[in-house]
């Protein structure tokens, strides 16, 4: 569920007194994404969505996020498009919380992924990383590779009881990750959405009744890495079958597509099999935490931390970037 | 949070294809409501509510409660309708669940509620009170005076851990409600919302800036019973402050405006303290079940059970409709 922080409806009017947006006319919390509060809001000037971050977002980094989404969109990339109050400024604060209202996007994420999804979601990861290259902004990624040895650290002690043996599993999978990482300036680095699941991703009907994206969603894993490392972040987010199954044919069209907006370098198709795995271990990590955090007896999802041990051995298993579909 | 059942793509394209909609726009999972789950869902023809019906609502009786709303909207009051398919029959299923579409209700609910509220509630609930006089079904009220015994016995035996001698002071005190409670015949009946808190109902701005209701929802407690005690409810649920106190002027404006619209007869007026501690029962027992029912580490809100003990000891201790309000 996604409405953390309440909001009064004086604190509402008063807010949305800044922006030249028309009465208020509905304002309903959205049970959808994890990090931040998200209210679907309507005014006489149509849909917006307003969010209010919370704890797990660092202020500091927000203008960092709502730019690149700004400068994203400007390039025609459908995505949330921070809205300016009558004094310029996007980011303001509601509820004790830092807040931004941003653009409403049609479309609806795909519960379950059909082969016909690959194709459009490779070309608009294409699309992204083509137009965020005149965003020059750094954010380095908090939960990329130099981060995924401290993360097995705090899982340590409790990581065993989840799987006997899991800890050191990882310990060696991660070592040999590491070993095989690309080296600084090997690959092209750009700013990458770091968490492209299926529902960050707005698909609508085309005019043939095939899937379009309508929209991408939720930056705040945005930052600046290895374009390549975001393909694999899709390929582990989207190539797999329910049953846990690979399916190459899926990531050849999602990589296919990707190409015809920009080619991969020679160097980043051979690096795409440890790509993958740092990607499964990434998720695996911090599943693995929340996990161990999370009450068994809670009410909330608790993502299963093993559906990615799984991914991480078919990567580590897989045998050249061919047979992952490229 | 208020999505419990998923509904994939495939599924809910079948689904709309039965009404005459148009294209699907958008689909968002509402983070309102503890019965159902509740998607916004924006079509070619605008904005609707698509709601799947979970356990705790018997779907022999979703025929009753579509009816009535739909009553209720034919006579002019703002409540969610129900949208017919092609077929006429606005009652289908999706997902394994009864689902049906309703219209879309502007408004915002208060999260706090203000002075201002209370005429234009007590108005609403008395136009619903009117309205309702056509529709002639029965629904015997499953949370009313017979039920509160059968519950209080469920509670028995872990009462007394919530707050010491909570059990005996319960005991004693429905014992009383019942004693008092008006003879069958004795006041109106008719039917009733019976759970009509903030959350169930939308203000706009009115033309002065004043709030005015724009809709009432959540009709799934709804039931044939005193038309008074709906009253009681909302006493309970919109006239004490946060701080406990009960604001006899709120009350007042919001019973005098009620009246504006149905006058109450002499018996009603009588009865309005024994109506109001019997609310104050129904909701601190099914608050109090619900709360241990629910592991304490759950991320889920428990509402307090003890909110309810302090408002039942109010109302138990006034002397006298008059100091209600009335």
């Amino acid at each position: 569920m996604a409405v953390y922080t309440e909001v009064t409806d004086e604190a509402l009017r008063t807010f949305l007194a800044a922006y030249p947006l028309g009465e208020l006319v509905a304002f309903r919390g959205i049970a959808e994404g994890v990090e931040n509060s998200n209210y679907a809001l309507k005014t006489g000037s149509g849909d917006f969505v307003l969010t209010l971050y919370e704890k797990r977002v660092d202020p500091v980094e927000l203008p960092w996020f709502l730019g690149l989404m700004e400068h994203l969109a400007a390039q025609g990339l459908r995505c949330p498009q921070p809205v300016k109050a009558r004094d310029g400024v996007a980011l303001r604060e509601l509820a004790g919380r830092p807040a931004a209202i941003c653009t409403f996007l049609p479309g609806v994420w795909p519960r379950r992924v059909r082969p016909a999804h690959a194709a459009p979601l490779g070309e608009a990861l294409g699309r992204l990383h083509a137009a965020s290259a005149g965003f020059h902004a750094v954010r380095p990624n908090g939960l990329g590779p130099s981060a995924w040895g401290p993360l097995l650290d705090r899982c340590r002690a409790g990581g065993d009881a989840v799987q006997p043996g899991l800890i050191a599993e990882l310990d060696g999978k991660l070592a040999a990750i590491l070993a095989a990482w690309p080296a600084t300036g090997a690959l092209p680095v750009g700013q990458i959405h770091a968490d492209l699941f299926p529902d960050n991703v707005f698909f609508l009907d085309g005019p043939d009744g095939r899937p379009v994206v309508s929209g991408l969603i939720d930056f705040y894993f945005a930052c600046t890495d290895l374009l390549a490392y975001d393909i694999a972040v899709c390929l582990n987010a989207w190539a797999f079958e329910p049953d846990g199954a690979y399916n190459v044919t899926r990531a050849h069209a999602l990589l296919a597509a990707y190409q015809r907006v920009r080619p991969l370098t020679a160097a980043e198709a051979a690096a795409l099999p440890v790509l993958c795995r740092g990607a499964a271990m990434r998720f695996l990590l911090t599943r693995l935490y929340d996990w161990m955090a999370t009450p068994p007896g809670a009410l909330v999802t608790r993502k299963d931390p093993l559906e990615y041990l799984a991914k991480l051995r078919f990567f580590a298993a897989a045998e050249g970037s061919a047979a992952l579909g490229l």
